[in-house]
């Protein structure tokens, strides 16, 4: 069985508008790479409740959560906190992470702020990363990583391999100068023929505004898969189109 | 009091890594004007069970939900049948859209497939657009919207005048050539001074590597963010540094 992973988007300057995602399709990307299926991302403000909350029902319901953010020494940095409380553990000194910020930092800059980052879960192991010294951590089934994507993504590839995954998600994608409508039955009866797989359709607009559809064939078999993209190759010829090979989108 | 939303993004594209999101900010942006909190986003696959469940679920605990993605003809276009059976009303042609549907496409083009997207949620008021004929539609307290960003982009303009919201979210930025750790005490005497406000910091990274924090403070009442804005400005300069006013981060 494929592992499942929901990804929550610890911010409120996502919620507001500040700021444009730049963490979700990294990790979307790397944990399909990895057979490890993400079902849901959630964006989620930071506040106590909502993340404890959130953190608790997600851990139940999928195999994996993977936060980004909250995790500096500031007042808004509430995640670690927030990650014990779901899990049901208390919140200590962890005296490695103490010590090796004292190191980096200097006893001079070390201050009362910058110490609560050294503050994790019970029986949280770091996630290392080689950009900065930020206090990723795992604990149980919670993965709590940075937001600013740099840090994320050291973290996250350093994190990847320690974890289970299955066969990675393979997919094939044909592009074709088609209207959705024109192709929906063909590509129904495909579905049909390969329930096990997720065939999706993409419309999209070109710069020159000239409008296509991108059909694609997801699954964690890749025969299947192979099977399936000959199939919406032929669907696409049928229709007297050229189809165009490829990813992503032209 | 602001009412609250929450947005659904369906589409197993997203949660592949095969795209990039391209809508959130943009809505996050247009309700943050309009005075409506966006409280949480959730980024779904395009299963009926999750749709259903995920809908019938958020649409009590805010104001509002926002759905885009899966309005159109093919298999995986999903959304108004799930919005349907979360809302509690049959499913059935809309005979308003059906006529501008078939007038549209013209009579041949007009299949099976493309009949479907006129099949609507009974009581259902079509959200208009400017780029297409994509069937967008509110019922109760959902508003379901096209993936197509081009499209989604022309019904939310449509449909945001349309709700009632309340004093727009204000925001004053600060940047400063200063580490997190650094400040993290004074702002937190600051955001103890205002309590309804938001104050979050936020680290960046230059082209050139250097370093940086943005500190925001975001709110409904005007007045309170503009003198909070200037603790942070004043607390900045108390540490030796020059602030830089503006908005996003430099």
């Amino acid at each position: 069985m494929t592992p499942t992973a929901c990804l929550l988007v610890i911010g409120n300057e996502i919620l507001s508008g500040r700021t444009q995602d730049a963490n979700i399709r990294f990790i979307a990307t790397g944990l399909a790479q990895a057979g490890i299926a993400l079902e849901e991302v959630r964006v989620i403000p930071d506040k106590a409740r909502r993340i404890v909350e959130t953190v608790a029902t997600c851990r139940v319901q999928f195999d994996h959560v993977f936060t980004t953010g909250g995790i500096g020494p500031t007042h808004d940095d509430i995640t670690a906190g927030c990650v014990a409380e779901a899990v049901g553990v208390p919140l200590e000194c962890h005296e490695e992470s103490y010590r090796e910020l004292e190191a980096y930092l200097g006893k001079e800059k070390f201050n009362k702020a910058r110490q609560r980052m050294a503050w994790l879960p019970r029986g949280a192991v770091p996630i290392r990363n080689t950009v900065s010294i930020a206090p990723g951590f795992s604990i149980a089934n919670v993965h709590v990583m940075a937001g600013v994507p740099s840090i994320m993504q050291s973290m996250f590839t350093a994190l990847l391999p320690t974890l289970e995954g299955g066969a990675p998600l393979c997919s094939v994608a044909w592009h074709a100068d088609l209207r959705e409508g024109t192709l929906a039955e063909g590509l129904e009866a495909i579905q049909h023929d390969f329930p096990e797989l997720d065939l999706g359709s993409y419309p999209f607009e070109r710069p020159d505004g000239r409008r296509g559809v991108s059909l694609v064939a997801k699954g964690y078999d890749e025969e299947k898969v192979e099977a399936a993209g000959e199939r919406i190759k032929a669907l696409i010829e049928s229709l007297g189109v050229t189809p165009i090979a490829g990813e992503p989108a032209p």
